[in-house]
């Protein structure tokens, strides 16, 4: 099978490089960046079949691809689905993506789409605090979970997408998209609201240099995610908005409580909180 | 020398065994610990001179010692510190810590001891979420920090102490009590507050099976501490009560701007809180 990638960074740079060292089927496989240092670098890692979304050869890589790999961060999603939908593809063409929400990507799919091309969600559980092809790894998926969510098209064509996730190392899941971001609003996004929280207030009252001789495990595990992208993150945490901002809501409850159990010195009630 | 540990728990419990492997002098231990299988545990490990505080010969322990190292838990402090100094202790005693808070502890050493015991205070920058003494390390302060923070009597006694660090593998750093307080509200506390919001906030939404099944890398890290003892850090926490508010304050404050930065669906606003 053709397979195109379309935007070669962390998590799309290791699905190239997974496909070629673990996948059973020689699939062929091309990259869309918009970087051309990425393209350049992917070069040296044997991925040779790169063009720039500008490129007119971009245009016949995504007629001719028989699945598309989309990797770019949420707010871009819609301007590739457009693109794609602008070419004239195979009738059996399977579109997928990596986002960590999936509501919204799955009704801009079904929009731009208008279902006369199949769209496959996908949310690999294997996000690290680092960004960039450079860090790219063929075994990022391994022992790590794929959810598959949201489904535009045939049934066999989930399958289709789930064997390759299998093939990268990764385990399978099947969640609905509104389950989905209401899961990962508390599993993902939240953890890293609260890092981002923490290095903020702790950086505003101690300065970095206080942090970097005195933090401990407790602080680093912590604030290890909010070294991520904030470009990426923001991106992420609006087009999770709703579910966000409940679950940031639940957190602001608790913090009240415990500050108020902590004002009352009273050790049972900041222990039952706590438990 | 003669060291007694009071209180074999996972910081006094790797102090002894961190001594007694580490230690270029030949020091003379001895242990104090309320629970007999902690000591009957010790005593499998060759830890030998142990005893209940009951026990007739815990008083003659004290009395005989140069170093009384108190690893209990801050609300327990008061009572050992008061034990002392009902013994008739040698004149060239020093006491010292490791609670994670030192304004409490140092202002608590000078109004018991009345300058009669020197004291000096620490904290060990090695805390895991384990606790216990099967969960004891000889090697659990090595290349971490062990902060001096708060002085009753000598100089040379803060030395005394710091060489016993540095033996246990640790660098050695002086803070003074309010300022070490302050940064730890930032550093250790704040953080386990934060990770006990988000694990009981996320297990109330979703419940513990589905974390279990779909929670992350970032999930992982931030609910790990979490797991540590909640009347330990119920403890914790008040014995820096102050401090804790001031920093769960700013937490709820950012958390707000967040909140409503993401009503507004304002990228940049997003961003750059969080930058």
């Amino acid at each position: 099978m053709k397979i195109l990638i379309y935007g070669l960074g962390h998590i799309g740079g290791s699905i190239a490089l997974g496909i070629k060292k673990h996948s059973s089927t020689n699939h062929k496989l091309s990259f869309v960046d918009s970087d051309k240092k990425t393209l350049a670098m992917a070069h040296k890692k044997k991925l040779t079949n790169g063009f720039l979304p500008s490129d007119k050869r971009c245009t016949k890589e995504i007629e001719s691809s028989d699945i598309i790999f989309i990797c770019v961060s949420p707010s871009n999603i819609p301007q590739v689905l457009k693109k794609i939908r602008n070419c004239k593809t195979k009738q059996t063409l399977i579109v997928t993506d990596v986002a960590s929400t999936k509501k919204d990507t799955i009704s801009n799919a079904r929009k731009t789409f208008k279902n006369q091309v199949s769209f496959v969600g996908g949310h690999p559980i294997a996000g690290t605090e680092k960004s960039g092809f450079e860090n790219a790894d063929p075994n990022l998926f391994k022992n790590r979970i794929f959810v598959q969510s949201g489904l535009i098209g045939k049934k066999s064509n989930k399958s289709k997408i789930m064997k390759i996730w299998k093939e990268l190392g990764s385990k399978t899941i099947e969640v609905t998209p509104s389950e989905h971001d209401k899961v990962f609003s508390y599993l993902s996004h939240l953890p890293h609201a609260l890092s981002f929280c923490l290095n903020k207030v702790a950086t505003k009252a101690l300065g970095k240099n206080k942090i970097e001789m005195l933090g401990g495990s407790s602080y680093k595990d912590y604030s290890r995610i909010s070294s991520s992208s904030e470009n990426l993150w923001a991106d992420i945490f609006l087009s999770n908005q709703k579910n966000l901002i409940t679950s940031i809501n639940s957190s602001i409850v608790f913090l009240n409580k415990l500050k108020s159990a902590l004002k009352q010195k009273s050790d049972k009630k900041v222990s039952k909180l706590i438990k």
